[in-house]
C-alpha cells in the first residue's frame, strides 16, 4: 500500500510556510499501518498541479491532496483532480445550502465566490467540514483512492478524525510499532557511540536518532510482526537501549521533560518555586505550559539584575560580590531563597550567561549553574552550553528540569 | 526558470522530521530571482528515488537533490542520479584523500564505508564540504542543472553559501522583492476584509495572508521590475495597506513584537518589570529572548497563586477577594506592584484563565486582563482569547507587548 501526500498552494513554496499537515497525516497513517512513500508540495497553477496529481495517482494506491479547496480563483484542486480522473464537476445542492446557512448564521450573505465550494467531483463521497466552508471529497477510482482535504490544519484535522480514518481500513499487519525514547544530558555522538551496533538490519525496522540541543531522541519503528511491541524484535532493541542509557532516558510515551517533572511533583504532592536569571522565564513558561500545573507550580521570579536577586530572593549581596551573579554560590542562594520566600517545598534556580554578550574568559557565554533546594539540602550543577542565546536558554531549562527529575526519582545526579 | 527541490531520506517521511533545508534554499533562490515550482520528499529506496529524480529533471531547469550522500547503504542519491543521467560513477582520488585526512586529524582510520563518498558522477564539478565528509556535486546536463547537496543543514548551508550561490547567475529581472507587514489585534477575516480588493492581478505579484493566533502577517512579493521596491507597483500596494491598517502594523522588517518593544524601551532609556499569572513566564521569556534585553528588562514575577500576588507584588488581599484574581482591578494592582517593588519605570501585567480547566460562565477560559503602569497612570485591557492553553498564553503575551508598544509610541489603545 503506497501512500502519497500532496500539499497544494503557491504560498507553501515560499520560505516561510511550514508543512504541519503532512506530519499529522503521516502519524495517523502510520498508526493504521500505512507508510508514506512520497510527499510533494505544488503551487496553484493548473498544469503543474494536474501533472503532480496524475503522477501520484499512477504511482500510489492512496493519494491525499490537501489545500486548494477555497473559494478564490487560486483554488483549483477540485478542477485538477476532476480533469485527471476524467470526471465531471457537479453542483451539490445540499453542500450549497450548508455553506449558505453557515454565512447566514453569522448574519451574512454567501459571496458568489463560495458557490464553487459546492462543486463535487461526480461519484465522490462528500466529507463534511465542521470548521469551514470547503467540504472534503473521497473518491474511489480504478482500485485507487483520492482524498481531497482542506488546507487549514484545524479544518483538515477535524475532518480527518471524523471522516477519513474511519473510512480507511486498518492494515492487516497492524500499525507501525513506534517507540520514542527521549534523553537529556548526552550529546548526539555520545548516544550514537552507545547504540551504534544496534541499528536493525531488517529493512522493516528502523532506528533514527533525532538530535536537538539539550535533547536527543531515539526513534524506533517497525512494521508490526503481529505480536505487538512486547514480543517483537524491536522490543529487544528497546530493552537493550534502556539498559545502556539508563536514567538518561526521561520519557518513552512522548512526554516532554516538563510533563514528566509535573507528574512526579503531582504524585508526591510537592510544590515548586522557580528563580531564573539567564533563562529569563523560559523555565517557568515550560512548567506552566502543562495543563493543571497550578497544582504544583507555586510561583517564579525572573531576577535578571542583582538588586532583584537580593530583594526578591534574599540572596546576600556579599555572595554576589564575592562569587559573582553567575556562580555556584549564587545559584544555591537563589534556589534556597525561592523556597524560603515562597513557602514551596522545592526551590529551583538557574543563573548563567545566555549571550551573545556578557562573556569573559573565566566565565564564558554558555556557562550556567543550576541549583535545587529542598528539605534535604541544596544541590548544584555546572554546565557549559554551546550555541546562540535561544539554545543556551533552552539547554539551561533542560538542565534544571532534569536536576529536579533526578532528585524526585532519587537517581544519581551526573 | 523552473526549480525543483528534492529531499532524500526515509527518515524525512516520518511524522517528526521538519524540512528546514527547503525553506533556506527557497529564501536564497528567491533572493537571486528564482522561484521554486515544486518540492518533494522521497525515501531511500532506489526505484522511487530515481523515478522522482527523473521526473524533476524532465520538468525543471534546475533540480536540487538534498541528502542521501552519506557513507551507509541507505545513501543512494549519487547512484540514482548517475543512472538517470546515464553517466558513470568514478572514484575521485583527491576527495578520497580529503576524507582520509579528515579522519586522520581526529586520530582515526577512515572506515571502508566512507570510500563511496569519494565516488563522483562523471563530468560533475565537486563542491567541497567544510563540515562533513560528503562532497556536493554540480552537474550540467543537456541545458539543465542538477545540484547534489548533503542533508545535514549545517553542511548544506555552508556548502551552498560557498559553492552554489556563486555559481548560480542572478536572474536578469532581479531578486524577488518581498515585504512582510506584521500585525496584531485584528483577526484574519478583519485583515482580509480590509485588504481584499488589493490582491494584485499581475501573476508576478503576490499578496498572502499568514494567520496565527495573535499575529496576522501580510506577505507581499513581486518579481522585481528593475526599479526596486520604492518605484514598483508593489510599493503602492504596501503604502495602501499601511494606510488602512495603521498602528495595527507593528513591524515591516521581520522584527517580532518583543524586538520592537525592546528597541523602543532602549531608545527611551526605560526599564520594565513584569508580573504574570496566566502567561506563566512566557512574557518574560519573550522579552529576554532579545539579545541585550538586560539593558531594559529589570525583573519578572510569575505570581500564579494569590499569596504570591500579595506577597511579591503587594496586591491587596481585599482586591482579590472583592474582584477575583482574574479582574481588571487585580491586573492593575499587579502592574502597579511590579513597578513599585522593582523600581522600574514601567510595570506590565497579565492575569487570566489559560485553561483547559478553571473557567466559569462569567469568567470563561481565555479571559485575560493586561495592565500597564507608568508615571502617567495605569491602563488596562480586557480580552477573550480562543484556543488551547498554549494559544491563550501566546495571545495574552502579544496583548501585553502591544499595550506596551502603543503606550511607548503614544498611539491609541484599542
Amino acid at each position: 500500500m503506497n501512500v502519497h501526500l500532496l500539499a497544494v498552494g503557491s504560498e507553501l513554496l515560499t520560505p516561510l510556510f511550514r508543512d504541519t499537515n503532512s506530519l499529522y497525516l503521516t502519524e495517523r497513517l502510520n498508526d493504521l499501518g500505512y507508510e508514506v512513500a512520497f510527499k510533494g508540495v505544488v503551487g496553484d497553477e493548473p498544469l503543474p498541479l494536474s501533472r503532480a496529481v496524475r503522477r501520484s495517482l499512477e504511482e500510489a494506491d492512496i493519494v491525499f491532496v490537501c489545500g486548494g479547496l477555497g473559494p478564490t480563483g487560486d483554488d483549483r484542486t477540485r478542477e485538477a483532480v476532476a480533469v485527471v480522473l476524467g470526471r465531471e464537476l457537479v453542483l451539490d445542492e445540499k453542500i450549497l445550502r450548508t455553506i449558505e446557512d453557515r454565512f447566514r448564521r453569522r448574519g451574512k450573505e454567501m459571496p458568489e465566490a463560495n458557490r464553487k465550494q459546492a462543486l463535487v467531483i461526480a461519484g465522490a463521497e462528500v466529507l463534511p467540514n465542521r470548521n469551514g466552508t470547503a467540504p472534503g471529497l473521497w473518491i474511489s477510482h480504478g482500485g485507487k483512492t483520492a482524498v481531497l482535504l482542506p488546507g487549514p490544519p484545524f479544518e483538515l484535522r477535524s475532518m480527518a478524525e471524523e471522516s477519513v480514518w474511519p473510512r480507511l481500513p486498518r492494515r492487516p499487519d497492524g500499525p507501525l510499532v513506534r517507540t520514542v525514547l527521549k534523553t537529556t544530558g548526552l550529546t548526539e555522538s555520545e548516544v550514537e557511540t552507545l547504540v551504534h551496533d544496534l541499528y536493525p538490519s531488517e529493512p522493516s525496522r528502523r532506528l533514527t536518532i533525532l538530535a536537538s540541543p539539550g535533547q536527543i531522541e531515539l526513534h524506533l519503528s517497525s512494521a508490526a510482526d503481529g505480536v505487538g511491541e512486547c514480543g517483537s524484535g524491536l522490543a529487544a532493541v528497546v530493552r537493550e537501549i534502556r539498559g545502556r542509557l539508563g536514567s538518561r532516558i526521561f520519557s518513552d510515551d512522548g512526554a516532554e521533560l516538563e510533563e514528566v517533572v509535573g507528574r512526579l511533583l503531582r504524585e508526591r504532592g510537592l510544590t515548586l518555586a522557580v528563580a531564573e536569571s539567564c533563562s529569563g522565564g523560559l523555565l517557568s513558561h515550560r512548567l506552566t505550559s502543562v495543563p493543571g500545573s497550578s497544582a504544583y507550580y507555586a510561583e517564579g521570579c525572573v531576577t535578571y539584575g542583582n538588586r532583584a536577586k537580593t530583594e526578591r530572593l534574599g540572596v546576600p549581596a556579599a555572595t554576589i560580590a564575592r562569587h559573582g551573579a553567575v556562580s555556584r554560590e549564587t545559584a544555591a542562594a537563589m534556589a534556597e531563597g525561592a523556597r524560603r520566600t515562597s513557602g514551596a517545598e522545592i526551590g529551583l534556580s538557574l543563573t548563567g550567561i545566555a549571550g551573545p554578550g556578557g562573556g569573559a574568559p573565566e566565565k564564558p557565554v554558555g556557562l550556567v549553574y543550576a541549583a535545587l533546594s529542598d528539605g534535604a539540602g541544596t544541590i548544584t550543577a555546572k554546565s557549559l552550553f554551546l550555541g546562540p542565546r535561544d539554545r543556551v536558554k533552552f539547554q539551561a531549562s533542560q538542565k534544571a528540569l532534569d536536576l529536579l527529575r533526578r532528585r524526585l526519582l532519587g537517581v544519581e545526579i551526573p
